[in-house]
């Protein structure tokens, strides 16, 4: 199996979800766990040296296609892994894992690449905010006719419509950046009882945080290797997050459509070029939004599905459901805010087009009613309101 | 269309989610726009009072039917309630729904719906806390075969497993009740512009902001016609609740079984009874809750659809595909939070199979690692740990 | 609870798919079985007639609420059902329900449910495509601007577009038809093993046969208490349907919007007005069409999840799950088709718009390459080639 | 983005569904269209066999990879490997892709890879269905507790549970295979109007015609670009195969339980280990399984929305939504259905167990009922009653 982002465009670049992020990851929490180790005294400070020396000495993309391909047997990639770390530094195999379980590397791992990946959603809806933010300004006295289910209704301003969309995206990057910085450490052990870390230590909490502490995460009061809250709540803002994008999407997607054309997405070498069609110029960042939009929340769904059906000390199929769901959730997320990033920062407005428009479809209109206080209100509630003074007291 | 809750049992009783619950709340929204304007000055009060008695002297369940038998012209109930309600107080109807739109009412009272649904399963997450970390106290050092992967693994305490119960709950919990109180008030008028809000008063915000005091409801600074973040919110957040029950369900179900029989269902007269086999007793509690676990993930991913699918000032069928399903899954909540506050209050625990299970399973068995220790963090981090200094140190 | 359609425009007339369908369903499918003991010569004739019309004379809306109300002590309705319709004929209690299960009598009047709908569904089905063909006939040489991805793209007809309509439709309403028709009854008894009713007779597949009979079902080779393929293959159906129908609503929206209007709704009084815009025409049967698209793949897949949960002789939880989803999937096929035919019955089309977008967008377009051949092929596989030698070897 | 199978184990050597296998179903369908057009005689057929060696000649694999990165310029992969097959074959470029659309291909190239992975599935469906007829034979007459909502209810016979399993995996496998065959050509050019073709020929069909004898699929009477009946169908039964399999799993876990051990899952060298138990040996095919179970029902459901989101002549984003979820459906099946044929050629059952437990749990139990004639009856039914003659009459 060899995937690359053939079927899923704007995925290509990805090296912060896929497989050999997942593998480094993996990585780095074995290395860790060795350090923390070292940090308690309980092994030599050298030896979690050689430990990381070694991990750092595999060649990640073939290691990860052989974790792979062993992973079958066990059902999960951790033991192979384990394997190959351990054959990599023979003389410290025992400290390698020593305590640990595989359900503790691998949410461990995962819960790292989420993170890594909550920053850079976040980062790129706060590039998509700040560019909705400044359309929502530009435009906060522009009238335009608003549509509702489909139909001109009633005068707005482009800006208003604009910071709807920064409500959304402003919400969303507020909500992934919270859940980034919660995500938790795994720990427990075989069961969640710790016998493995208590037979190597009589304060096994303080080694569980050296481990939090070395790879910065929060420690969480216990396990939850059946009480998936930290992967279900990531999900929901990963949802959220394209579900934003989505709307902008849509949005934009009507605005350049024929007999619209209000809206262009920002011209680059080779977008939205048609094999069929030279004279086209497809809006392919919004149809990519679109696309993420309508895969994501399915995404979320199967993440609750396999919490809800987490049993004993450790699920037995609802855990591994939810591996490539979330990680693909947070692909979906990741992608979706660079291209929206990309869209608003170079969305393009014809205002003769959104003037014609209004004035054909509502040929009456007089008034944007608060359309504008409307704008500075959510511009103010967001941390946008460059010139706080400017509008206040419009409405 | 006469649905009574065939066939979602454990529903029948529900009139917090139901139809007649959201006509009224729809009634109490219009009436509230009322009041809001005497509040400031621009009805007077006796014409509020008269709205509100003529609210009041509707008979809320036919009129429910009847207002959805007519809600299909126009594609959705308020409209028809309007002219009920109009109809009722025809000397103020221009009062009545003066400057609003059907998605402003609509939407605040699916707000009041679900705020009312998460105060309910709120207080039964609650119930269902107080029972999880009574039974892991009581059962902190009880040993017990732990299971990983449908296998015997080690030894933990059964306190341990129930710890986990709580920080499912717990966590829960924390999310419906948080979610359940920022659900916002929503308005805009026709087009999130609030034309006809200030063609009434100079100042549309005081009067919104009155509109929400009369309700309890916060302000949001905009719109949220297209900005469904408080509808995906809410749905995150139970069905989060959902699938912690979901959890607890799944142990307690392994736990009944034939070969098992460590947990017993709560006994009341006719639970349980089969109508083919007079020896059973079901374990219908934990049974209905895994349904709703089943089916809650797919309700949030319906409204999470619904949200990337807004558009322009008010969305062509996404809005509508929201309602239903976002009450649905309230409903899931609710039901579920009830049930299993009543299953884990009187969950019997038969401790000698506990032991024997443990015997057979683990033979060699010896020591629960820190188990106890974990059950005091999490009793502690969730608020229980009644006699906190009792256990301190165990780890 | 009492839901009547309130947050389901279109749905408020619903009495295929309710609860009290339902209700009746259970006591048709328990009158049944007594008639086919009577059949198999185990109980006199008037002993079936007496149970008949004990049944005929329950009250069957109030019952249903009581039997809702006690459906959760025993997790299903069958229970209390059975008592009512027992306390109703003392005297023949016995032979009541006698051999079978709670889920051989709620699968089958499911069944029964599900038939119905996908009955009225068809024939709803049924007049889209006909009204789909007839407007793929009119406009088969009607030169159109054909969209992709949004934008302008080629010439086509708007017969080509009603054609494809035509396909989804014809295959929806196919796939409906045969599932429907193979819909069959569920037996089994206690656990699958007949064992029950092997006691009332030495060929109880014969009994089984009759019951089969007295009910138009046919009889699988074994119960399908955790085989739920009839459930899932009905799904995938209404499912279909519900997409093929969101299909068309997707284009008449586009159809009906500013700077398009192509297409116009059926005008009815009082349809698509708006409560704060009287100019207002809304395309409400497309935004209810939209609606159920959206929602549906996620009904379809809770029956699939429950599907994938089956285990031992009747799931613990799965099954349960099972039955609001597929109902509310049968009632938004069976609502959306007929919503969906009234669209297309009277859908309006606005030649002189045509043409003028088609100029605007592709001035320099000229043929519309063999669209109205692809009309005349889609017609002649669906059925509808009513003079099919007019148009042969246009292309 | 390199994705080999980390995060899903078992995938690792798919090789029929994964990205290199679609570039390689792009070119065939690119390839075939040119001896489409040689065999209409519109282009040497020398041409046709340069065309085809220089898709022969490109390098897939570093292809693949750079077609994914030049993927999201267009919004799909069909441009950018447009540009590697022409670069290959300069001289006959114009030839290439002549008169169709990125859609015909992709489409097309999606529907091969389905096919295949629909064979792949089918196949070991059938092994799968062999396996589950010969132990419903084996254990036709073996007593067993079954179980309902978790509890021990009467005697059946292990293989009338396995006649079960045997029941869902036919249906499955019947529906997989009849889907897998009927999957057409995707065609139609830049709108589904086929004037690029018509520019090529006086005959479009005719040469459409040959496009799909090159490759072995039925061409429909029209294009299905917005009418994804193909799609949604493979997906429906992509996710029955998964759910039988889900339900085999589920009895299969249940069986191999503490306190059960009715099961074995076969041995194999290395299989079910565990990383931190080595005593314990996880029956890791059912894990999976059922992890499998979980997720399809939400990959089915992403289709079915992208289906219902159609529109124009191309959706702008529910087309683009499709590809990966249904392609990582197929690979779900494929998966499951090699796991699941692994599973049950190799099931041990420890009959003594089964017998214990049915004395335990029914300790006065007698008969079986009719479940020996239900095995009979399902064996008959699925083809696999290898002597008919043998069970008839028993019942």
């Amino acid at each position: 199996m060899r995937d690359v982002g053939l079927l899923f465009p704007g995925a290509a670049g990805d090296d912060v979800t896929d497989d050999v992020a997942v593998l480094r990851a993996l990585l780095r929490a074995e290395v860790a766990w060795v350090r923390a180790q070292a940090t308690a005294g309980l092994v030599p400070g050298p030896v979690a040296d050689a430990v990381a020396a070694a991990a750092d000495g595999l060649d990640a993309e073939p290691l990860t296609a052989r974790v792979a391909a062993e992973a079958a047997a066990g059902g999960n990639p951790v033991i192979p892994l384990l394997a190959a770390l351990r054959g990599a530094v023979p003389e410290h195999a025992a400290v390698v894992h020593a305590g640990l379980t595989s359900q503790d590397v691998l949410d461990t791992a995962l819960v790292l690449v989420l993170r890594d990946a909550a920053a850079s959603a976040a980062a790129d809806l706060g590039r998509a905010c700040a560019a909705a933010a400044r359309l929502a300004r530009a435009h906060r006295d522009t009238p335009a006719a608003a549509r509702t289910l489909a139909q001109a209704a009633v005068p707005t301003t482009l800006g208003a419509r604009c910071a709807g969309w920064l409500s959304g995206l402003h919400a969303a990057r507020t909500f992934v950046t919270d859940v980034g910085d919660a995500l938790p450490l795994s720990y427990g052990g075989a069961a969640g009882e710790l016998s493995g870390v208590a037979r190597l230590t009589d304060d096994p909490f303080a080694l569980v945080d050296a481990w939090g502490a070395a790879l910065g995460l929060p420690v969480p009061p216990g396990p939850w290797h059946t009480v998936r809250t930290p992967v279900t709540r990531a999900s929901a803002a990963f949802a959220e997050a394209c579900a934003a994008l989505g709307h902008v999407a849509a949005d934009v997607l009507q605005g350049t459509r024929p007999g619209v054309g209000e809206l262009r997405e920002p011209a680059a070498p080779g977008r939205g070029v048609s094999s069929a069609m030279p004279h086209k110029r497809n809006p392919v960042l919004s149809v990519l939004l679109r696309r993420t939009a309508i895969a994501a929340p399915h995404l979320a769904a199967t993440v609750g599905s396999a919490a809800g059906h987490a049993v004993d000390e450790r699920p037995d199929g609802a855990w591994h459901a939810e591996w490539s769901a979330v990680r693909e959730l947070a692909r979906h997320a990741v992608v979706a805010a660079r291209l929206g990033a990309e869209l608003l920062e170079g969305l393009e407005v014809d205002t003769d087009a959104v003037a014609a428009n209004l004035r054909a479809a509502l040929p009456d209109a007089d008034g944007v009613g608060a359309a504008p206080a409307v704008v500075d209100r959510v511009l103010r509630a967001t941390g946008f309101a460059a010139d706080p003074g400017t509008h206040e007291g419009d409405a």
